[in-house]
């Protein structure tokens, strides 16, 4: 796979309480999406922040690795259904941290044993660069279930 | 600060090579996002992948923890531009990982002193969930310039 540059761009004006930042992906996906620290911290309002963006990026890349796997195994996926869950909590003496992220997949793959699904899973997560950025300093849970 | 729970939910259809995927952030600030495998390893077409989110969250994090610092040094920021530059390659022996992530800022704070500026920075850094999280396993370049 070829080394792989990906960029955002992001304003800020004001101070911590009242500021208002937005961010744009450098690809165009995304255009002055609005983040705030009382919506970070506290009630979303319909704002982004950075623990739900990298929720989607772990959701993302453990995504396209399980459909890579099941795919070499001879069983592409006719849908994955996934949902990310990113925890950030106070850690003794180190601040506020990244704690855990938790995967939990529904996968509807015709034709494939148990046994092969759960090796595919498997694979795709000790692969994916962010399960093992993510486990570097945090827990990371991934649950499949296969229901076809 | 307290315990905080973000979310993202996705879809995917399809093999590797043709499969599309959709992510959905849990806060409703952005709905169904195209991603892929070959826009993420090669041409973007317009589409997101975790490694621009990615991006886009430490980007996200760095901005909020320089406001906080400066507002914390009674010299809230006016205007913070900010870039961020995720790289991922190939590391011998273990597959593809995320090896870097480059942060460029330019801070317009009135009546701050250089060495204010420089020491609110490096405390931002220092004390960033992301900026913790990705200098577990890889680079973190941070550059911030005060224009006025």
């Amino acid at each position: 796979m070829p080394r792989i540059e990906r960029t955002a761009s992001l304003s800020w004006e004001g101070n911590a309480a009242r500021g208002t930042g937005l961010m744009t992906a450098g690809g165009g996906a995304f255009t002055e999406l609005p983040f705030s620290i009382p919506s970070r911290i506290a009630v979303q309002q319909g704002k982004t922040s950075p623990e739900e963006l990298i929720a989607a990026a772990h959701g993302g890349c453990l995504t396209t690795s399980i459909a890579s796997e099941l795919t070499k195994a001879g069983a592409p996926p006719e849908r994955l259904d996934v949902t990310a869950l990113i925890v950030m909590d106070e850690v003794q003496g180190q601040g506020h941290l990244v704690v855990g992220s938790e995967i939990d997949v529904d996968a509807r793959v015709p034709g494939i044993s148990q046994a092969a699904f759960d090796a595919a899973v498997a694979a795709a997560d000790a692969s994916c660069p962010f399960s093992i950025l993510i486990r570097a300093s945090a827990s990371v849970t991934v649950r499949a279930r296969l229901t076809a």
